[in-house]
């Protein structure tokens, strides 16, 4: 029984891990299995596919597979460059996979497939315009205009974490300099937080790691930030001021009616929210004369990847191509 | 004779002049009048009115009006904040337009409308994914996916100039620090003269100004770097640095095929683009995995913003509204 109503698979490809879930038209993910992320393109398409075949067994009704993959994704479902994947360089996913399963497949990126996951079944429901932010190693983000997202001429739309805001910043893992990414990632609050640690600025955050910078990492930061103390609530509101001016800028551009946050931050809820909204609304271009651009934290937590992907699969049963439509 | 074949009226709404075209269905712009911007949004209108009339004496079968207008504009075609134009807050043009006519009317963003010129009848045209970027006293832009010119929820997106690149740069028009705007406008280029010069480091410069550091513009700078004067060269070329780090950020965030400049120094032609182009591919993400983007002139030069909105105005014919549709 394949159809409108059967479930469909979705794969998160991250640099850690591969997860695949079979997802329901409700977005309810029905079971999920994961395994270590390979090295090289042939493994991840036979780790992949050995996932897709395990679930299958029990749900034999779906016949669709859609995948997000963290790195630069071409049209035709090529991972062109994964910074964070070992070997996957030129890597054409899509094909190989349905070569090896038989059925039809979507490739697309991580964050697109997220924030598409969002649209349909998160906290971007109903909106026409948003954008939809992850705060995590990097910066990730999916672009919603006109209610689709946003990929772009070559499918490498929304490396939204990738321009300039201080050109004497720390270098980015894409070799530029300052990149918002370098300031606003959940990586960069650890960062901030040993930096702080070192200089004798933050000791509440220092002794919950134990008295040891190198062991602060952006949790001990935000278990601070919301115990209340001093130190933690300075740095966190360093951090938000740099998430901020990024919203600040993307929405200037895009003009969203929504912006959507995830990541792990978001589990700080009022403690993050708060005063990023006080900064941002601070920053964007004529607060006064626009309607409020809403902040709110993302529904789907880690399975936004998987229940995005197994969404844009849909797209596939009614004949449609794992080639994007532009 | 109005209908498919008859021209329509575009308004270029500046802070110095009201520019008001007919214009014919090949983007050609059979006449044009203007006059000076006055003061408040009922003498806007009123001078609007009274350029159309007279345009319409000798053209009675075009019977539609577009508007593009420097500032934010809303969804319902009101100027809700226009920097740069004098006593214009929440006035609603198109509603006004309207009424003093008695033909339809739409209003749009100038850089919106130009844009939209350039993609039906210049250097945008056949593009599905593309930025125009105008270089003037500020940075307008325009952002096209799929075809069409991103308005954003509320008709406000493609502030392009206003994302920080610095947090210690110059405080922008809009009140923020270090935005783009305040490092590669038409305006910013000139202040980097004035300062070099005052310095004593832009002796060709200076000269052309008469040696008056205040009379150094932007457009001596480009003089000095188009006749190969060391000094010139030299300050275009870190200007056009800082203009190649905004339309990396840009082309990262948004993966257009095509960037369109326009701007009186688009006629510095290969003095400009050929150090703009050589440092956007070292700045944008990844340039050795994706096709390469096309850095353009304009081909509308001053009158994309007529033509643009004069073409907005056929939307109106088959009975669309000026309330656009998001």
């Amino acid at each position: 029984m394949s159809g409108a109503e059967s479930p469909t698979f979705g794969v998160d490809l991250g640099g850690t891990n591969v997860r695949c879930g079979v997802v329901d038209r409700d977005g309810v993910v029905l079971r999920e299995v994961r395994e270590p992320t390979p090295l090289g393109g042939d493994a991840v398409v036979a780790t992949m596919a050995g996932l897709v075949r395990r679930l299958a067994e029990d749900f034999p009704e779906a016949a669709a597979v859609g995948v997000g993959a963290a790195g630069l994704v071409d049209r035709d479902g090529a991972v062109q460059f994964a910074p964070n994947i070992q070997g996957l360089r030129r890597a054409p996913l899509r094909r190989a996979l349905e070569a090896e399963l038989g059925v039809p497949v979507v490739v697309d990126n991580d964050a697109n497939a997220a924030a598409w996951g969002e649209v349909v079944h998160g906290a971007a429901k109903g909106a026409l315009y948003a954008l939809v932010i992850t705060l995590g190693t990097g910066i990730g983000g999916g672009i919603v205009a006109r209610g689709r997202v946003i990929r772009g001429a070559h499918g490498f739309a929304a490396e939204v974490g990738h321009f300039q805001i201080d050109p004497d910043g720390p270098v980015c893992a894409c070799g530029e300099r300052g990149h918002w990414e370098s300031y606003a990632s959940g990586t960069a609050l650890g960062r901030m937080g040993r930096e702080w640690a070192a200089a004798g600025k933050a000791p509440g955050v220092l002794a919950r790691a134990g008295g040891q910078v190198d062991a602060v990492t952006g949790v001990f930061v935000g278990d601070s930030a919301q115990a209340g103390e001093p130190d933690g609530v300075a740095l966190l509101a360093e951090y938000v001021d740099y998430v901020a001016i990024g919203l600040a800028g993307l929405a200037n551009i895009l003009d969203p009616e929504r912006i959507v946050v995830s990541g792990g931050l978001v589990e700080l809820g009022d403690a993050l929210f708060a005063p990023l909204r006080t900064a941002f609304a601070r920053r964007v271009e004529g607060p006064e004369y626009r309607p409020e651009i809403a902040i709110v934290p993302a529904q789907l937590g880690e399975q936004a990847g998987v229940i995005g992907a197994a969404a844009r699969a849909r797209d596939l049963e009614a004949g449609g191509s794992g080639v994007w439509v532009r």
